[in-house]
């Protein structure tokens, strides 16, 4: 465990150099949820947005959204998966959730993600809401 | 949505092809947790054992062990990230999660995780728990 200012440069490069994490949730009735997210992390707060790839199903697209509303705990955990078992490792984060629609923080994480994700440069994740997570406990386990 | 049966072939050879699934837990408190697995499917449970690999932090390793004797409640995500988004895809699988200590599932689950990956054959995983999850929703997304 470590507080930001906390993370060793070679944690914090593994944490940016990830392209994708996995957000875990649960809503009121403790029913977890997991799904992987594209993120961006600007040293204090995570931000993931809502966006619009295609899917089959609807609701469980929200389902995220509605269990942070009922629930602001959140998980997330980036790790990097290896044949050679010596180079697992993870950062597992939790922390609190708030959806946001709009503001200062909005505009910069669409930036922010823009730039890391080309493939969201066409799309409208500006106008759809962005969970942002604000870590509060970090546990790294093998050697990220 | 579907039931075993109803899986394509595919969507199994997706699932069965996967070396690492993501697990969400939530204990009492509601508190979500999530770690990367390895796992095997047989058709109608998913099998992922407490496994040695070495660690920093020892209670973060039972804590999916913790949460699911508080609540069996469970859900893996198995998914595949591509630059390509047209070629993102998971599955997401709602289900009931029991721990196996030794007999005939369990000894059936640790000879079909040491095929799939043989990094567990000098491993100490058949004198150790085992998760058992049994699948009650499937949620896809993509193309898997």
């Amino acid at each position: 465990m470590a507080t930001v200012s906390a993370l060793s440069p070679s944690e914090l490069r593994f944490i940016r150099a990830a392209r994708v994490a996995h957000l875990a949730t649960a809503g009121r009735n403790s029913q977890p949820h997991v799904i992987p997210i594209c993120f961006v992390f600007d040293g204090k707060h995570f931000y993931s947005p809502i966006d619009e790839k295609p899917k089959r199903t609807t609701p469980a697209k929200l389902k995220r959204v509605r269990n942070l509303q009922e629930n602001a705990q959140a998980a997330m955990v980036i790790d990097r998966y290896s044949e050679d078992w010596k180079k697992l490792a993870y950062v597992l984060i939790h922390g609190g959730a708030k959806i946001l629609y709009s503001g200062a923080a909005h505009v910069r994480a669409v930036r922010r993600l823009r730039r890391k994700y080309p493939q969201y440069r066409q799309m409208e994740i500006h106008t759809r809401p962005m969970i942002q997570i604000r870590p509060l406990r970090w546990t790294f386990w093998g050697n990220p």
